[in-house]
């Protein structure tokens, strides 16, 4: 049969974090790679008293298909909810925001279509758009986030650059209110639209972070939201907030891509948040992952003494970014650390250009603290002995190319 | 700001359906338009009990991150469920089958491919494959189905025929064994992949429909299947039966799409099919149905008297395709039909081609009796009125044109 695949589904490659997750799943690991929320917050019980709710109230039109925008009461709640003024008419219900990313790409992103993105990003984000075929390009970035003057340099017929302005995936960086005002400023002056993807910010820990990028330009940003991080990931349900002027054609790839996101869940998240729940729930999960990330530190700093390794700590979110010593490759560790019980995510794919090899990306959400602990000794185990056969190696190398 | 749209986003156009819909939902109009399942046929109290089941035993799992495949048990029970041997590992669970839609069209489709369609055909599928920026090609069908000689002319360079043999969407029509047999020796001989549809399959009034296109040929056919109208479409789920050659491609997509379907929607169909539900079930929604289009079949021939109208009673499904009478445009209808109350949806625009102004679809199973006497009543007296009007306009236009 003459199955001939499209052009863009030659290249796709099977997702690194994909295979990796699945080794992870063995009984016995502890994994420090996937990005799942620890199920401790998930809010079963309010979950069990909306579904009831929903059905006994509205459950024929918590059955029925829906409009493609999302559930009116839900979408009016989303834009009541954002720290800057929204429309309802503006908010649209995604299925999860990966799927805000993959209309995104649909409406704005042709093959050879120049995309911005940080250095690293969210390696969800690439996959989303490597169906339009576009060129990413790796924008500069520090502990600030990315460098104002690089975006600049390379704005020049870009569709967009996306950001992930708080706690991002993966290194857990936040960009500060400076560089937010800059690169705000820079952008809206160079024509740049932003692509804002916001799925961390409740996570905060002693403070909530600056006002999003999108607050300061609304008509030259789309701004992606979440409920997975709040609430469950399992429902599938994000937003997404887009200017008037490209509304329309968001919706239309939209009702294209699955006609609409389940009525059934966007009752539920809308009935569960009734009553300022997310008020009294999301401070339970901000103590639970400030506890969990302290311990990671602490771990960190205790296990890797001695090793020139690299972190900041994140003042947020689900996720802290390691640069291991010189010598290192974590695509070549992970392996020997899944041997030892502890899985982790390489850094490498995480870059739209040339990645580093000695980064990866540790989740602090999952893993109860005890469990932090033991990994992150055997982690620190792993790099030792991975080291000194480097040092090894290295010195049969110069030992071999030393005259004779 | 400067929002450059892709190519593909320029072209969208607002679907007529989608406008139309909005119109229907003015209080006092009977709509046969949209394709609701009727919402008394939902089991909403075996979802209750699902939902509080699924929360109870399997919370935790239920509100996570999944597999982009699906949840495992529900993949083993469509495998079960199919006439055919079916390997769990070749079933994907998509967002709705419209999903599946989307991800076929990513995975096989370039710009300016062809894709062969119905005429006409199901006005969702030419919106899915609409962002990959196909060629879709009519290929003549008659009430048995596609025409077998004209598909094989057209076949070549043909990336797949999307075929609906149950109870098609438009036009209720049933491919009948004959044709099923033809249609597929010679899409087989061809080398011409099938993308079979068949949501409907399960909604027969009196016999069940011939073996999908699928099982006689599974490594040439994908197959795309739903729970939206045997359990309830606002839980948003469908699957895909696709051949192994191409499973990886389409699971890849799926998962830059929106990462999987909902865990806990699929632990709750899967928990309400559970001990035979569907099987006890499905009978009375047939049965409801059957009650509904013999009604509007009646009422057609009861009002429709005298009139030049044409249509075929279905076998099974939601839709009744009519043809009226030479000198009826449906579009220009509509707005009259609106105004008296009904509503349905012109024919035009399922077709990939060149559209007959004269057809109409009509949906038996959102009114009820009472409302579709009412409404094909009303249908009747636009119509007659519509066709005074153009009898008077063509005699007028004869004596004008008449030598003075």
């Amino acid at each position: 049969m003459n199955w001939k695949l499209a052009a863009r589904a030659e290249k796709m490659n099977p997702s690194v974090l994909r295979e990796i997750l699945k080794v992870t799943e063995r009984p016995g690991i502890i994994s420090l790679a996937g990005g799942l929320p620890s199920p401790k917050a998930f809010p079963i019980n309010a979950f069990a008293e909306a579904c009831a709710e929903v059905l006994h109230k509205d459950g024929q039109a918590a059955l029925q298909y829906g409009a493609s925008e999302g559930y009116t009461p839900l979408r009016e709640a989303v834009a009541a909810m954002l720290p800057w003024p929204v429309d309802p008419a503006q908010v649209l219900i995604t299925t999860g925001s990966q799927q805000g990313l993959d209309l995104v790409a649909k409406v704005l992103l042709d093959p050879g279509s120049r995309v911005l993105v940080e250095t690293p990003t969210y390696l969800g984000a690439l996959q989303a758009f490597s169906p339009m075929e576009p060129e990413p390009v790796s924008v500069a970035s520090d502990n600030e986030g990315v460098v104002v003057d690089d975006m600049v340099a390379k704005a020049q017929d870009a569709r967009f650059i996306y950001l992930l302005p708080n706690f991002q995936n993966p290194t857990g960086r936040t960009m500060t209110e400076e560089r937010r005002a800059a690169v705000s400023a820079a952008a809206a002056k160079a024509g740049l639209p932003i692509v804002e993807d916001n799925p961390y910010g409740e996570l905060w820990f002693d403070s909530a972070p600056a006002l999003p990028l999108t607050a300061r330009n609304p008509d030259g940003c789309i701004y992606l939201g979440s409920f997975s991080k709040v609430l469950a990931p399992g429902l599938r349900l994000g937003f997404m907030v887009a200017p008037k002027a490209i509304f329309p054609k968001l919706l239309q790839a939209k009702q294209a891509a699955d006609l609409h996101s389940p009525s059934f869940n966007q009752r539920m998240v809308h009935e569960v948040m009734k009553d300022g729940f997310l008020s009294r729930h999301v401070p339970t999960i901000r103590a639970l992952y400030k506890r969990q990330c302290e311990a990671m530190v602490a771990a960190l700093q205790r296990e890797m003494k001695g090793l020139s390794v690299e972190f900041v700590k994140p003042a947020g979110g689900m996720f802290l970014w390691v640069r291991l010593p010189e010598g290192i490759d974590t695509v070549a560790l992970l392996p020997k650390a899944v041997e030892r019980g502890v899985a982790f995510v390489p850094g490498a794919p995480f870059y739209a250009g040339q990645g580093d090899p000695r980064t990866l990306r540790l989740s602090f959400v999952t893993a109860s603290v005890d469990e932090i602990d033991t990994a992150i000794a055997a982690l620190a185990e792993v790099v030792r002995e991975q080291l000194a056969h480097h040092m090894a190696a290295e010195v049969q190398r110069q030992l071999a190319a030393s005259p004779a």
